[in-house]
Order: structure tokens, then sequence, then C-alpha cells
């Protein structure tokens, strides 16, 4: 687990009901803050259809691309629910039934109730790994650097935590915001100076409007916390040299 | 502007903000909504990170894939607005001023106020046409196939609708919702069922939890609103068949 090595992360997110507009992703936001504190960066994420082809290619392409890839949505047991397929054909693996996954399964249903629609949900790809799940037991599961958890944020943010000792990092990255009544287009040159003098801290500048006043919220980040503090002095006395005074972000 | 032929579009969300967990995005599901309402379907969404080389692949690569292409953020006037730059690079030309634009801004802008920074935002890829920006003046533009839009919400739905008419679509899905209080593993043999009766309407499941009580919400989508009555009403009879009754979505 290197310090210095930057750990990457791909969420794909699988879902008809997302991209429809139906459904507004709860997931992201999640999974991007919670693998920040375990020092990997969410480098990039996909929303797809629940198609089977797109779903192979997806997964192989970012699989090879970043360290770790985390699936959400399509494990449950109806016929749009073909993620654990798609993904053992994606690794060219058999998608048969696990047993830890029946007696999992077998302890929540009633005979009755264990039928072939939730049977279903105790096949995952051959040499995976199960990612228990204490909400509704369904679990997910690990196949070498691609984690498949459930669409529903209850039930995947559970997951998440059942896995979450799996995923080495590196140092998670401190953030610190700078507020003020300015505007980006005044800000911009001595932001991009300031830019220039940390080279290892990430400035992203965004505008905001609120209570009908305008305004930038400057967001540092970097591993290095003393400097990103170094970083948000100078920009607070930039925004000062504006005339203006920085702000509480709770405040604007 | 076929009927029967079907429109695809790919968004792509340009912004760490995003995948940091900071922000979260509010522009897909409007998006994914407005285009299904000009009839084309989101086919898929990526949230990348602002930088140059990943935007000029992920451009080229999606506005190959599919009839329209949508970026949102990144086109504004600090260090870390690349969207414009790597987008003409993307296609191989000239990133340049555009005397409309400077027109534009000029009528926002004192003098004084229309500095470097700002000027910026009056550079656009050679041969792009520029879509309107009723809120803040500074537009955005289309490319071929590409249109390249703001990350505020407010902005970017501004520019939406300047540039909607812009955008050829078939005929838009028609949905409908059948909810109840039954699991989704009780329903899902007669669902898989109805779906194979119902090839040309997209079925999707999701459960809920709300207020206690467990369901599924089963989506129907399809271009022909008779075909999408019909699978509602043989639904809304399997729903009744398990010994429940379809209730409102609102309900719920």
């Amino acid at each position: 687990m290197g310090q210095d090595r930057v750990y990457t992360a791909c969420v794909i997110i699988i879902g008809n009901e997302v991209l429809s507009g139906r459904t507004r992703d709860a997931n992201l936001q999640y999974l991007g803050e919670r693998l920040n504190d375990l020092g990997i960066r969410l480098a990039e994420a996909r929303v797809i259809r629940d198609d089977d082809e797109v779903i192979q290619r997806t997964v192989n392409e970012c699989r090879a691309a970043y360290d770790y890839v985390i699936t959400t949505g399509g494990i449950g047991p109806t016929h749009d629910d073909i993620t654990s397929a798609s993904i053992a054909k994606a690794f060219g693996v058999e998608l048969r039934q696990d047993a830890e996954a029946v007696a999992l399964l077998k302890r929540h249903y009633t005979d009755d109730e264990f039928n072939e629609a939730r049977q279903k949900m105790t096949y995952v790809p051959k040499g995976a790994r199960l990612v228990k799940n204490p909400i509704s037991s369904a679990p997910g599961f690990q196949i070498d650097n691609v984690f498949v958890l459930a669409g529903v944020p209850m039930i995947m943010r559970a997951m998440f935590e059942e896995l979450q000792d799996s995923l080495a990092g590196g140092r998670p990255m401190v953030s610190r915001t700078v507020a003020a009544h300015v505007t980006e287009g005044a800000l911009a040159a001595g932001l991009g100076a300031a830019q220039d003098k940390y080279a290892d801290v990430e400035m992203g500048s965004y505008p905001f409007y609120r209570k009908g006043r305008i305004g930038v919220s400057v967001v540092l980040r970097g591993a290095d916390g003393g400097r990103v503090e170094e970083a948000a002095a100078d920009i607070a006395d930039l925004v000062r040299g504006l005339g203006a005074e920085p702000v509480d972000e709770a405040d604007i």
C-alpha cells in the first residue's frame, strides 16, 4: 500500500432508468466520497444500459484501465437483471450457482419463496468471492478487480462497507474550499497564477448564485494537507485583494 | 426525420467536482427526460475529469458511436475550464476567437470587466456554431454532432432549450408505471413471460421500500403507446393474480 502511488477507480452505473431520467442516480456521489476516504481517486464513471454486449465491453475496457471497477445495478431476480451473466461473459468464465449464496438466501426465504427467480441471485461467475448484503441477503460479488454491487442505494452502501477492507489505497486527498462573493472572471488571472505556484494542489473554480448574489467556491485538493492550507491562505489573500472577504460555505 | 430509426445520444459530464463527490450532478436526469421528449434515446453517459487527453479521447469515441454528444462543464473563464480547447484538438481544428461571441460578451460586460479571462470564453473551435446563453451571455457551441454546454444547471438548461431545434429525433418513448406492494421475486416469472410477449415494450423492474412497506414499480416503455397500455393492463392482471392491487405511484 504505497503512499505515493495514485490508486484509481471507475464506477459503472448499470440501468436504463437512470438514462431515461426516471431515476436520479444516488450512488455516484457516495462512492466518490468514500473512495477518496480510502485514498482512491474516482477517475471516471459511466452510466450504461442493461444491455449484455454494452456491459461486457464497458467492464472489459474499464477493468484494464483502472485499479478498481465498481458496478451498481442489475443483480436482482427479474428478467432485466443481467449484470452477473454479462460479467461472467466479460471474464470468459461460467456463471454458476454458489453454495454459500444458496445458504444465505435459504436463511432469508421460506422454501416456497425461494423460487426460480430468487435462485437466479445465487449465480455468480466462477472464481468470484461474495460480497455480503446485510439488508436483503442476496449478495454482490468480487471477481478480480471488479466489484459488483446492488443498485438500491441502501443496499449498495451496506455492501460497500462490507468490501472496503479489500480496497488498498494511497493517501486520501485533503480538501479545502475558499468561497467569496467575487466573480470567476475577476478571480481567474490570480487563480491561474496560484495554480502554477501550487502544481501539487488541484484547484477547481465553481461559480454559485444564491440568495440573489453571485460568487465563486474555489476547491483545493491535494495529498499534502500543509500545502493545501498554504494554497488556501494565498487564495484568501487573492480574494481580499479584490476587495472581498472569504465567507463560510454554510453562509452562502 | 424518420419515425422508425432510433436516434441516440451520449452525455459527457466534464468535472472533477462530480467525481470527487463534492457536487451531485443535476444535469443527467434533465437531459435524459428532455432528449426522450425529442425522440432521442440517451444511450450512455460518462463522467470524466478536467483532463485534456481524457476529454479528447472520450469525445472522439462517443461522437463516432452516437448520433449526438452533449457535453456539460468546463467552458468558463478559469484555468480549469479546458473543454473548448480540448474539443478543438479532438476535431483537429484551431481554437479561435469568434466575432459574434465577442459582440455578445461586450454587451454583457464593461470594457474593464472584459478582461483576458473573460475573453477566453469567446474562443471556440473553427467551424463551430454558437449556442446562445440567455442567462450570462458566454455561449456554448455546436461542432458537427457535438454540443458543448455549461455545467451550471440553470445555464445548461437555458442552452439546451436554445439548441433543441437542431436535434432531429424519432418517436418519443411512451412510459407507464405499474406499482404494487408485491416482491420482485414473486413477480419475476410472470414479468419475464410478459416481456417475451411484448418484445417491443421495454420492461424495467424497480423495487422500493417506503413507509415501511416493500413493493415494485414496473416501468414500461415503448414507441407505440397502444402496446404500452396493453402491456400495462397485463402487468396489472399479473399483480392481481398475486393477491395485490396496483397502486398509484403518488401513494407509495
